[in-house]
């Protein structure tokens, strides 16, 4: 035989597919950074004081299709059955010809937030038809383009309203028919900040004068449909607040929340079309007035027109830097579930408001159906008027009648101890009607039951909505394919280029990861089941847990916070519960350093914390003198210090183990943020290191795609000792939750289960070597044309790198802004761009992207340099250039061509594809014609700093 | 209640999405074809002579998530078990990546066939990709871009040794150890060419000088790996070509085709990659010597370059222009199964060499192991060296082993009475391997089996493969990723715009239908598992042809024909059976009208007959006194004749009847070509209308997507007394089937059911309906700019219009390919090109399209002609112009200007989209540099007439 035994084993397969660079590129590489192996260079850059002493170990790598086996065998234990629960989560039909070319389609999934809007007017259109739909239907002028989830928007809607009053009342009034979800969060949310939160009937038990604000849910969670005018009124009356959290399906056919005087109104739009997915992600929305619309978290799309004059979209974001400012932060809202977002979007361009409407119809005249049988049945069906949900007071056969609707396939809602909520949603079949009737002792056929309507008839909706042509194109499914295919043509995203974010992890989202979760054994499943139907759910949460306390070294893990900052604010409020625990309430001060993100200190000031702000030393690293001077000063009430490491300058700084000491030493807990646990994996754990807890990004580390802007998922790990401190579960009601469902989107946990099993502990900590191989290349082949900021005293960086452009504004009038949009000529989003140091751009290759990828974006940006030394040296006019006109676009080249440099020049720089060449839609879009107050991430944490000081 | 009850009903709904112009719309275009209804156009251009007597009528139509619950029913009929069967099907894994990004991505799917290159470089791209990789398997000089299977290629392959061979004798020699399908359908297509099939053993029975060729299979199909060096050999010796059907992925690791000196080699690419969906699609695949490269069937993707000189695809026909010639005529192969090619295609650039390798190593060692086990349990396991395939003789017991293995999920293949064969593939876990043994009577571990080869060391490879670079590309999925999407976006598809094509009836192929294919309980069956284990596939085909009886008036359907040519073949083939069994054999006369499709003789060769041409009259259509002078001339010999209806002049002929008359008055048969049945349906009946037997293009009229050449659907529909001739089953071996699997691409016929089920009968009349007034529109605009030709005596046409661009040629030195290249620079696909009448466009809308677009496509075509008066008039010259120099591309724009016309007038024309312009990656490509015998549809059908007269 002359066969070699060689085999291609299932790990090299998925290491080979996630890990960009071959074999022979690596050994390129290596050898521009001077290291003569990976484990040489990994020995250089990460503290041999910090390494972890095991391997990470569990099993074998699997194949795609083997783990895509075990995913089924997982899918397979949760059962779906079909769900009548209601309380903010309904079935819905997920448009095919949507779920294919969106949720299904790397265009759309892989793209980064819309920060660059020359490049991402695809779902800035997309997302402005989002705003648009929530606006008319809410009767309000301005919506966001969408928050984490109900109750987190209706915790934000009171904290907004805390902001706006003039009552000086410190008290917040909440419909008791809110779902209990909205109530837990509001409650979690109110008791750092020392608002009162107040349970009641707001037609018999609110106090107008005693609060700054009330939040009633329509329709209620019992299915009561009132109008709220008349306490609107007396709120206003009273200089205080009115929010709603409205179901926008029931506001194609109700009054509106504007039309009864709201302020503010919030919701999910979950049904629009996107699965429930076991609690998430969904899209929430907020809307308020136009007077308001400064103080509204979150972001907001704009119109604005590009250096042309042509109309072009944006992120408005002055409201974001309005609310996360200072002493009145009260909010740490920096993310989007942009991806839901856009379903929810389509749904209305797909249906248009006469299809909405009769949706809406239908569900509802099932609903009388329904509530006809029960009556003939004897039951009395509460309330008289309803939309889609009726309750039923069974007395003690509940537990009976809920079995029996099991066994029949449905789940219904226990409420209390004697009664059943049912609601119906746009997948309700005629069968599922005839089971609940048998479940409820009855024997009747769907088609026997008059059609009927018994909404509130003085509360119909006259005012029109969805008038906008976008929502009136025809609905041809031609036509609707085209629509999201020139949608997504005009966006640059992964699918088409490397994303070289530093503030962000923009690896590989392998489409074997993504298959799972349009699964129905994951997609259709309430977040309120009972456990028993999630088992596998349960053990792939339990599994996944598992394997990430083993990865960061804490003990216990809660999938609960729904973005890396909800991740942040959980953790505090473990610690801040675990001196309050201890009789240590007084402990307030949270240490900061300046190069933190700035949701860093957003999040310490919700979780009821006072920043101190720590400096810098002049290398970037955190100066533990200063550091070390603060936490005596602060001894006494030394509630946490939160640090990033690898730090936000992208370098491993030796000093993190006496940060955490001297933090200990003066009773406070460590929050070590895990924003870059991209380069610790397999090779350092936060729970060695000395951190007591941490969130995980799992959509930049694990693999879930971005999303345009969303979702993420910032589960947090921690210590036993902060383990009693976990959030509560939100159905209760009771304070302590911080996202509406348990584990939040937990229908996005199959890609990062997926990601560990396809890699394994091997793979995923060689992930981390290449990732720091590759920055550290990048930084290698740009030093000498550029300044790196940062590195360690033996000239490493982390897995990422700060290049300084600050010099070129100097000598070439050529600012951080004209590369990113030139780097746009060359077919790549730019790095984050003057993060954490203005004038700068941060660049984070990650491990999967290909020494050849790398390699087209160095050229480009070595092109741009000498673009600007034809400045420097006078060859090119200093205001008519290729980087001051940049991005180029097919306008430009049409027209009249009266610049000093070639066409050819303007749209083919080295590094961008020739045949492949992507074209940005739009020219540089003009930010002083839009919003003066632009800001594009979130703002210096000095800003913070008086709060405590 | 002010509440109207309304409702936005499921029929309302699928109608809406699948027909184009909303109500408002249709109005206008009503109002511009002077019908004040629907009904009343219909009316006014269907005879009311072949109007069918009752509508439609299966129940209500379905929304589509009704018709995705009643699909998932019958899905979950169909037991998939683990199929180890073999005999040229094998599991396979789909790389997730590429299923994604291609078979499920419109932009790949609802491409058409690449003739117009400039707009598909991206498929032609990945189709050279397959022919080199076939090139480089087979060691072969020149591969084909596919066939439609297996079989059928070895059927090919014969005909072609039959043109080629020096030899005289009219014997074919068949391996006895090829696949029974390869047998039977290589004697189907002997049969009416008067070739003898002779099969036997290539080692003992082969006389060459007594055979003008010979089919051999490797490895064989009962797993033997013969080396055929030296019957090859024999036969050259005698004049006489030497075929080979082979395993692509035995190649990997075995002496190539070319090696042993075979001058054709013929395969499947099914395991590539492709799921075996009972029975298809998949690609075949043929290669051949550099000599005989231009007898070779199929299409072929050539290397050219466009007008700027650079490097552009595209296909070369000439071959195809060889085969389908006067009386040599041997092949109608028209199509390809360009998406299932692709799909291989893109599974070796996946894996690369190295990767296809060991997976057959893989394979290789698990058969091994497999055999080791059996052999401990004292089996004799046959043959001694192999690949993926075994065979052992269990004697009496064979019925009691197979039942066994199915009980442990696992179907062996039943071979005789005592034998079984086993399989393996690259999915073969440890746990079927253990499920096999104990089926056997054995309980041993996998993992206690050494591995081992055992291959014959002399037929080891050491040939290379897959040696250009495209295979060698890193195989990060990031990278693989961003070339699927490269490719795809240099393509046209309907995903941007409408084709409005005559020839081909691309309609909208809506995502719902497309969502079965790939679920596992229509995609993982093999084609021969026993029928009670596809329960839900007899019921999809029963109720799928009940519906297509009720549309055609037919009493019998055959789903076995895979693609539109083959089904005419089929046709035919129980036409010949029908007289045969009758007496009449020696009816041989087939009359086919100028105008027909030149498929038709081409068909009617292959079956036996003699092709005698009817000529049209003046208005187009058939001359009815030719046709009965001709039919009464050939009365005692007349077989059949062919008609298309309405005719290929699009035009609703009112003589049909009569044909049908005078055909049977003289004995024969009639044909009605189902190509232009989507301007019938829920309208007239080909049964009712006199045709004995028609093709249905399920890709044309029932929504399966072209899939940028392939794959088809053929199926034909019959009258009862020619049902006992319907097509055989293919795996007995015997002569009479027409596919390798009996219900031909089985997997892709849940699209057209599910369109049956959304639409109703009431839905599919309206798309009728709505067909035939769009096509009425764009003639009623056109005219005057253009002249329509063919119409009836009212003025109206069918469902498509020929526009006559030959006055141009004359006036304005303006060709049909100038026009089709203009229309590229306005984002459209040209309408089909000089056929049938040379010189002229014929555009068929559907009724998919809506208003808007087709509107646009007429703005595209109006300005056109004003650009060729700039020419007549003398504002431009002849031979610079926007026309002439069309499509303009981006280096047009960025290189140096000198043309009389500007960059805005170039790029820009009426129609194009300004924003979200599709801009051809290359320039006109240059046809004289290339294939000189370019040809784009099939040549006229006069060349067949000599034949007969």
């Amino acid at each position: 035989m002359t066969f070699e035994l060689t085999d291609y084993l299932p790990y090299d397969f998925a290491n080979r597919r996630h890990i960009g660079p071959s074999p022979s590129e690596m050994a390129e590489m290596l050898a521009a950074v001077g290291a003569d192996s990976l484990d040489t260079l990994i020995d250089r850059v990460v503290p041999s004081e910090i390494r972890q002493e095991k391997p990470l170990a569990w099993g074998k790598a699997l194949s795609e299709r083997e783990m895509l086996f075990r995913m089924r065998r997982v899918a397979e234990k949760n059962q779906v059955l079909t769900s009548l629960i209601g309380q903010g989560y309904y079935d819905t039909v997920t448009p095919p010809a949507i779920q294919r070319n969106i949720l299904e389609n790397p265009a759309w999934y892989t793209a980064y937030t819309p920060y660059q809007p020359e490049i991402a007017q695809g779902r800035l259109e997309a997302l402005l038809n989002f705003q648009t739909m929530v606006s008319d239907l809410t009767g309000l002028a301005v919506a966001n383009a969408s928050l984490l989830d109900e109750a987190t928007a209706a915790a934000e809607a009171m904290t907004m309203a805390h902001r706006l009053a003039k009552s000086k009342a410190t008290a917040f009034f909440v419909d008791h028919h809110c779902h209990p979800q909205n109530i837990a969060l509001v409650r979690t949310r109110a008791e750092p900040l020392g608002i009162e939160v107040i349970v009641g009937d707001p037609f018999a038990d609110l106090d107008a004068s005693a609060v700054f604000g009330a939040l009633f849910q329509y329709p209620g969670t019992l299915g009561h449909v009132d109008d709220f005018s008349a306490p609107v009124a007396a709120l206003h009356e009273a200089g205080a607040i009115a929010c709603m959290a409205a179901d926008p399906l029931a506001l194609a056919l109700l009054k509106s929340p504007g039309e009864m005087g709201a302020d503010i109104a919030v919701g999910s739009t979950q049904r629009f079309g996107v699965p429930m997915g076991f609690g998430g992600p969904h899209a929430a929305y907020m809307a308020t007035k136009d007077e308001y619309k400064r103080a509204m978290p979150g972001r907001i799309v704009g119109v604005s027109i590009d250096a042309r004059g042509n109309r072009a979209y944006r992120l408005a974001l002055q409201t974001r830097e309005q609310h996360i400012r200072r002493e009145k932060a009260t909010s740490n809202v920096c993310t989007a579930q942009a991806l839901p977002a856009v379903l929810a979007s389509m749904y209305a361009v797909f249906h248009g408001p006469e299809g909405i409407k009769a949706i809406a119809q239908r569900i509802h005249r099932k609903t009388v159906r329904l509530a006809k049988g029960l009556e003939r049945l004897g039951y009395t069906v509460e309330p008289a008027v309803f939309f889609d949900t009726i309750t039923v007071d069974v007395g003690a056969v509940q537990g009976v009648v809920l079995e029996a609707a099991r066994r029949e396939g449905v789940n219904l809602r226990k409420i209390g101890s004697t009664r059943i909520g049912i609601s119906l949603d746009e997948r309700t079949r005629p069968d599922t009607l005839e089971a609940v009737w048998r479940a409820f002792g009855g024997d009747f056929r769907d088609a026997d039951m008059t059609p009927e309507y018994r909404l509130p008839s003085a509360m119909l909706r006259d005012s029109a909505y969805l008038e906008h042509p976008i929502f009136h194109m025809n609905r041809a499914e031609s036509e609707m394919t085209r629509y999201m295919r020139r949608l997504a043509d005009r966006d640059l995203a992964l699918d088409r280029a490397m994303i070289p974010l530093g503030s962000c992890t923009m690896k590989l989202n392998a489409t074997a990861e993504m298959m799972p979760i349009t699964w129905r054994e994951f997609s259709d499943i309430h977040p309120y089941v009972p456990e028993d139907q999630v088992a596998g759910y349960r053990e792939l949460i339990a599994d996944l847990s598992a394997k990430l306390c083993q990865i960061t070294g804490y003990d216990a893990i809660s999938m609960q916070p729904n973005s890396g900052a909800q991740g942040e604010y959980a953790g505090l409020l473990t610690i801040r519960a675990y001196h309050r625990a201890r009789g240590e309430g007084h402990r307030d001060i949270c240490l900061i350093p300046t190069s933190a993100h700035g949701t860093n200190p957003a999040s310490a000031v919700m979780a009821g914390m006072k920043v101190v702000v720590v400096k810098a030393a002049d290398n970037g690293d955190i100066d533990v003198d200063d550091f070390r001077a603060k936490a005596e000063a602060h001894s006494a009430n030394l509630a946490a210090c939160m640090v990033t490491y690898p730090s936000t300058h992208g370098v491993f700084e030796r000093t993190v183990r006496d940060i955490c000491d001297i933090t200990h030493e003066h009773g406070g807990q460590v929050y070590l943020d895990g924003a870059n646990l991209n380069a610790l994996v397999g090779l350092a754990r936060p729970g060695d290191i000395g951190s007591d807890v941490s969130h995980l990004n799992l959509h930049k580390t694990f693999c879930i795609p971005h999303g345009g802007g969303g979702p993420g998922m910032g589960p947090i790990g921690l210590k036993s000792h902060l383990e009693p401190y976990l959030p509560g579960r939100p159905e209760t009601g009771d304070a302590g939750a911080v996202s509406a469902a348990n584990w939040g989107s937990a229908s996005i946990l199959p890609i990062s289960w997926a990601y560990c099993l396809m890699m394994g502990g091997e793979g995923l900590t060689q992930a981390t070597k290449v990732a720091i191989l590759s920055a550290n290349y990048i930084a290698k082949r740009l030093a000498g044309a550029y300044d790196i900021l940062y590195h360690s005293p033996e000239g490493y960086v982390a897995h990422e790198c700060i290049v300084d452009t600050r010099p070129l504004s100097q000598t070439a009038w050529v600012t951080v802004d004209d590369i990113a949009k030139r780097l746009m000529d060359c077919g790549f989003h730019a790095p984050t761009m003057s993060w954490p140091v203005p004038g700068t751009l941060m660049i984070e290759p990650t491990e999967s992207e290909t020494k050849a990828e790398i390699d087209r974006f160095i050229t480009a940006m070595l092109a741009i340099r000498e673009e600007a030394r034809d400045i420097e040296e006078g060859r090119i006019d200093k205001d008519n250039n290729p980087l001051k006109h940049a991005p180029h676009t097919v306008e430009d080249l049409v027209g009249e061509w009266d610049r000093p440099y070639s066409r050819e020049q303007a749209c083919f720089p080295p590094g961008a594809f020739r045949v492949d060449k992507y074209w940005p839609p739009v020219n540089r879009v003009d930010n002083v014609h839009g919003d003066r107050h632009l800001i594009c991430s979130c703002p210096p944490v000095e800003n913070y700093a008086e709060a405590a000081e």
